[in-house]
């Protein structure tokens, strides 16, 4: 029987990752160019190429990864019929049992935070992602029962630094001064399971910067973005985990995966689904060697 | 005739705020319990009411403002059917010669912003709001021909002294390393009029912190939300001004008034139209008399 949406996020989360025993996400960025050629060709509008690509894909995922995470951006470039794919495609995942992330980054501040929340949450998501640098308080709109957030913390992208890694007077990096305020946000959300349901979205970075932030949050799920195709590696997840942890749940990390898996196949391949099936059960098992 | 839309955005900017007179931007953050009892009890759905309330609105605003600010979310949360509408509202307003900003805060990185960007600009928006937490990096993919971009750099809430003010090691502020950031991204951009198409969201605030931000990004429009509702005043506003500016465009200024226009009617009156129209005349003479 699947969690009840009512009970803490991070419980929820830690049940699914026992359950699969890995901690590994895949990431749904679909872009119509890399489909398989039978669904990029076929005479269909593009938000139903969307769901037709998108439902393969959740055949060949569900019950062999906790969770799965959407990209906003990929369906919001096709407007309106793209939101609406979207949202079915959203019920579709929850109700294969998989968690559903929305990466879609928002932060504003009050009454607009809180139409950000809805509009995640009334589509069913269980998790948003949301950018902090309007303050601790343009997340607490995100904070309702039963949900998390991960806010954005550390990139990995070239750029990222001349922002996140710059130096306060105190000696703390922007980055760690943004997890510190995770941390304050989620000290009061710890579920049974020791994690809270304010996690931080920490990309592959250099193995100190990520002892660094581990840290500074020890509660906190980290949303790991770009393993695979983005350059993230094994050893760089190992230096994120929470000190000790033997299981998977208890590790705290939630990795994923996107381009290495979801496009897993010839352009010309028939039976693609079974390509992202063989692509995501060796992601599974790689990151489930982290817990040997 | 309207300027070309493949022109400089600060020089379209620019024309329209010479045009009017002034550098007053109406926030059109609709909220259905707001709407005059007309609409809000009208048979009709979620979507028609927000387009039959924006409609009535452009029509009170149109010619009187340069420009208007969508807040993506109060959409949003309406699904794919306020996405929808928003996509209409964008276009209706951009036939009636309004510049139209899209406030939607979007920051991801590489080919993810690309389809934030393509997803505001195919629409029609002019410009949009972007966060610029990501990094430099982030920001380039909205940078298109002729269209603008308002980087977040200094916000009014609460909570946002907890980032923004922090102070780093070499003295300036986070909100003054973004600024800088935002000055070095516009530096190429920058039209016939002497301001870039790269702007800043710089929201009430000390006048000594905006006079500090005006001094790092002299060739910025600074877009001002939070005028009257949410407190900001005309002493405010002056203290961001460019030093010297005589006339309304070489001020660098939009300045937003969102709920004390667009709710300016009796919830019964019939010809709400009217209370707003009054209410934006009010809006564009006060910010016309900064510039005397």
């Amino acid at each position: 029987m699947p969690p009840s949406s009512e009970s803490n996020f991070a419980d929820r989360l830690s049940e699914v990752i026992a359950r699969t025993g890995t901690p590994a996400c895949v990431g749904l960025d679909p872009v119509i160019e890399k489909f398989p050629g039978a669904i990029a060709q076929s005479d269909t509008s593009d938000a139903d190429k969307l769901k037709e690509f998108c439902r393969g894909t959740l055949d060949a995922i569900a019950g062999v990864v906790p969770a799965v995470k959407f990209q906003s951006a990929c369906f919001e470039r096709h407007g309106a019929p793209g939101v609406a794919a979207l949202g079915d495609l959203i019920a579709d995942a929850g109700s294969r049992g998989l968690l559903v992330l929305l990466d879609s980054k928002r932060g504003d501040i009050g009454i607009t935070a809180e139409h950000y929340a809805h509009a995640a949450f009334a589509h069913g998501a269980d998790a948003v992602t949301v950018s902090g640098y309007l303050g601790p308080d343009s997340v607490e709109p995100f904070l309702k029962p039963g949900r998390g957030v991960f806010v954005l913390v550390r990139t990995s992208n070239p750029g990222s630094d001349a922002v996140q890694s710059q130096r306060l007077a105190d000696g703390r990096t922007v980055a760690e001064m943004m997890a510190d305020h995770v941390a304050a946000l989620g000290r009061t959300r710890v579920g049974s399971c020791g994690l809270s349901d304010v996690g931080a979205v920490v990309g592959a970075t250099k193995a100190a910067d990520g002892c660094a932030l581990r840290a500074r949050m020890p509660q906190q799920f980290f949303l790991v973005p770009g393993y695979g195709a983005q350059g993230g590696t094994l050893d760089y997840v190992r230096a994120l985990l929470r000190p000790g942890a033997r299981h998977a749940p208890a590790g705290g990390v939630l990795v994923t995966a996107s381009r290495s898996v979801i496009y897993a196949f010839e352009r010309d391949e028939r039976d693609w689904v079974a390509g992202v099936g063989r692509a995501v059960g060796a992601f599974a098992a790689e990151l489930r060697s982290l817990f040997p």
